[in-house]
């Protein structure tokens, strides 16, 4: 690869997922180059300059969609603006990656759609899960036929502690902010799309979450084409930490991941046999998914193949999650036709 | 417990079933003694019988009814005769410990209960899991309120490989044939009752199964009264063998079980690191569990106390397993209020 | 194996372990009866009779020896009437089971040894160990060359409470009465004579060990005559329970054996995730060996094959255990040819 | 600590150490800089100059030794030019931090400790394995005192692969090249000095490694001050990768580690239940640790506190595989005070 191009990418938010994709970029990525980042918050986008060497820093990030040396923006900023902004960089001819969700509204969503394919750009949605060493080995297991034909997939996606009430009036609602990811892994994992969902949800972690209109835990069971049954369960608070496995079954065999530990000492006293809980924190958990994505975004620009994740992969799970907050509400499964 | 009298059992059926409950009775369970065996195949009561030092054999499971040294039956004949033996051995006033299921017939079961209720004789029903050890460490964790108030139920039930066609034709189907012990064992592990199934299921192993009417692959929706959400995932055959797993998760924490296997071993080679499958056959999986039902219901008797798994115990799983059966067919969430 | 003729046993002494082998021949394994018990302790042996329908009970074991009809002896006295026993059994011409060790003087040693070989009946010593699960995969992976060329062997064997320093006394010390079992496994896993012996040990646990001339904890190195080295570590009390571990290495792969524990439920909290101890007491942690090991002397009998441990397996444990005390007081390797 | 100054650091040797810990210094180490690096192959130098925008390239290391702008040195060439760069680099006053090895010399160790004292300057060894989470963790327990008093320490180390022959000829064997880093974490894990030690060796694994005057398997026994007991097994090919692991028991109880593997999933098929190998290859398996390691030398140079490893910690070692080596050829155990 080293006589391939490089890529001169413009970052847009210094916030806290913006500085993790900027410096994978920066240190961590073959062939990638910072060359701007901008924040509202100059300071912010100063800081992280110098740290990382970039070269241009803006408090606009039109900057940087004006600028023909910037190939390809990574779009950080928060998610009401994701959609302008992946229209705005699709005219602008630059390859996008953007953090998920892509909107909570489906009609901007198909409208960056549009503008993206229109543009004839590459465009990746920030579904850092599917580049997790754990879930993609399932995946590939999946795919090698190594599980024969898919029949149950079981995920459990449980935080460790759950957002503020304040937080969840504008999240969209758990199954947009939480399960989302958990959608696109089932659609990741099976390799096959949901067609109904069925959603039983409840308030058992915290009635703030409740009086503000949310659940904070759920059972999602999920029908795909190929007639595989999927079962998710979520939590809003784990009490060991953050809770993240699934498995596979099929006629072949079947596949589980554990979660990951900072450690894997046991220690073994007259009270039991001990071991490491869970990494508490998503950025520690999946701190290494978070370079793979955008080393693999970086990889499909120089390569010109198709992205991981396309915009497309970003719309599916937000449809999912409207199904499945009708299924909860209506007490019924809702099939996702009733939904487009 | 020296100087408590000693039960003198009778045991109807020799068959797999009855060999075994009679050699827990006759050499693992203090305080009971194995008086008599009765089977319609003389002969294989006959081997039995000397084997464990039985002193009366019978074709004619009457003669156990009528003999008056006789104070409690273990019924191990096949499906269809155990509500009327249940109610012959009531009306002799013996006590009764009976494998499941009582019937496939909730009026027959009502039957049954009356019969047992009048009589005031103890009941036990062989749900045998109950007494496995790793599900009754989960039950004790709940319990004690180590899981804290429980929120997420979810049990894995897979079978080494699915029973012949001509099998299920008269087993009521997989929920009133399998998936009964996992209802059972949802009720047991929660301490709470089931409200509300909803099921979904599909042929994916066997079409013959599909050709005589029944499923082999199912994912089941429980809501409990406490609130608790419950999952229950089900195959005919899990190509690693049979796999027994539950897991209960609250605001206090969760535990879970996983399957035993027949050593411990870890191997490591070029290959890979390879440790051993789960235990194949039930049997042998839940061996100890049916000793120790066995000793808890004589112990029941000796003590006078109430069996830990009541004839009304034996009622619910059916009505549940109704219900999800009535669920797949409608594919709607089915109260369990809708059934009785 | 139904054709075969039955094997009538006397068990002569009715503790411990003389009640375990009375039961499991009595009632778990196939072609064995027990057609007489005795002990000094008539009244001990005269109940298990009762419970395990033995028709014979005697006080005088001499009974048992000149009764035709027993052809086979289960040897559970005391350790210092063994060899005698062993003698009288052979004269007589019955085949032997006996518990270890055989003798702690390997002059009362050969002599058992020679009557045996000169009676011809079939003698197998308790090393129960060879006979659980966990030890016999690793053996059968090291026969079956999926280890290849044995390098490295690893054994960890911890008691979990010390004995008192009274029976420490008479034990023979710490490698006679506690190591024994490791040296036997050594030479079961490996398949190979152990040549040389390294150990080193200290008072660590019980300071009243020491006054009584014993240790109680030590690391022993070993060279086998097929090149292989094996390394054994030993404490008379482990904090968390009954510590039982091999490990073999070589050219192909490892295998390894993890402790047995009541059951495998793991219970995650804020403070962590828990598992459950090892099995604290041996006879839990060892009951299925038990059953194993005569189930095996029986059929040995029955098909007239050698038995699983001879009586010459019983000998050289005792004289490595020798040199590894020579060890420890010299501080210097020792060969066995310095003990015979 | 933002207050505090940066720490310039200059690096010698831009091979495979040094390329990662000069890219651990510019991107992953708060308050470093890498403002120099020097290899005779200038090209490489320059590479990872561009890369990593160190400002200053040089084929002579003598540039950065006379550069007073650059407060510490990080020595990552071949192991006979330590020493000479430790003195040098102390001589002119810049803090160090230094590969592993010091020298196989005893003579020439002295020497630059007694130049790294003089002049007073920080000196940290490489031994990363210290600052690997799992060993880090065993530490902390013992140090916690919730092992108890220590009794019996094991360690397993095994390579993936044999090095050439060629290369051991000048590696000094194995005892100074591979059970080094075994010795150090014997040392940091125990707390305390190692007085005696005993090696059995041989050559099992490549005869070549034998006709070089090496061998490629051991067990070594260790006695330690603190009156424990000590067990190290090393292996130049483990079938199935890189075995790193350890084990600290005590009185108040046991902690030990398994190996990492590049993710947690498990297959289960109808041949058995598989997992991942162990990370293969050093570097993989260790990279964070060789991170933590700078992170900390240059959070000593900033904080002016001791390394965690200082140079002293780097000569005992070297006299442990001295006596270790003593002991083989011997068949003695030897005293760490014959060596000195």
């Amino acid at each position: 690869m080293s006589e391939k191009k490089v890529v001169k990418v413009g970052v847009i938010g210094a916030g806290r997922i913006g500085k993790i994709h900027a410096e994978s970029l920066a240190t961590r990525v073959p062939g990638a180059v910072v060359e701007a980042i901008a924040d509202v918050n100059l300071a912010a986008a100063q800081e992280l300059a110098q740290k990382l060497h970039i070269p241009r820093v803006y408090s606009d990030y039109k900057e940087i969609m004006i600028d023909p040396a910037i190939e390809a923006v990574a779009i950080c900023s928060s998610t009401n603006t994701h959609a302008d902004l992946m229209i705005e960089a699709a005219q602008a001819g630059k390859h996008i990656f953007c953090e998920k969700p892509v909107d909570h509204s489906l009609a901007k969503i198909d409208k960056a759609i549009e503008a993206v394919n229109k543009a004839g750009v590459k465009c990746q949605i920030g579904f850092n899960r599917r580049f997790d060493s754990n879930f993609r080995r399932l995946r590939e297991l999946v795919k090698e036929g190594k599980i024969g034909d898919l029949q149950i997939l079981r995920i459990t996606s449980r935080d460790p502690a759950p957002p503020p009430a304040e937080y969840v009036k504008t999240s969209g609602g758990m199954f947009l902010d939480m399960t989302i990811h958990d959608f696109d892994m089932a659609r990741y994992l099976s390799g096959s799309e949901v067609k109904e969902v069925y959603a039983v949800g409840g308030v058992m972690v915290d009635s703030a979450l409740g009086e503000a209109g949310d659940i904070d835990t759920a059972v999602i069971t999920l029908k795909f084409a190929n007639g595989a049954i999927g079962t998710i369960d979520n939590s809003r608070k784990a009490a060991y930490g953050y809770d993240q496995r699934a498995e596979v079954f099929g006629s072949g065999g079947m596949a589980a991941t554990a979660n990951n530990t900072p450690n894997n000492s046991v220690f073994s006293d007259a009270e039991g046999v001990h071991s490491e809980k869970p990494l508490y924190f998503f950025l520690e958990r999946y701190m290494d998914s978070f370079v793979a994505e955008v080393r693999d975004f970086i990889s499909a620009v120089r390569e010109d193949t198709v992205t991981p994740v396309t915009v497309e992969d970003g719309r599916v799970p937000v449809v999912i999650a409207m199904a499945a907050k009708k299924s909860m509400e209506e007490n019924r499964p809702v099939k996702l036709s009733e939904i487009q």
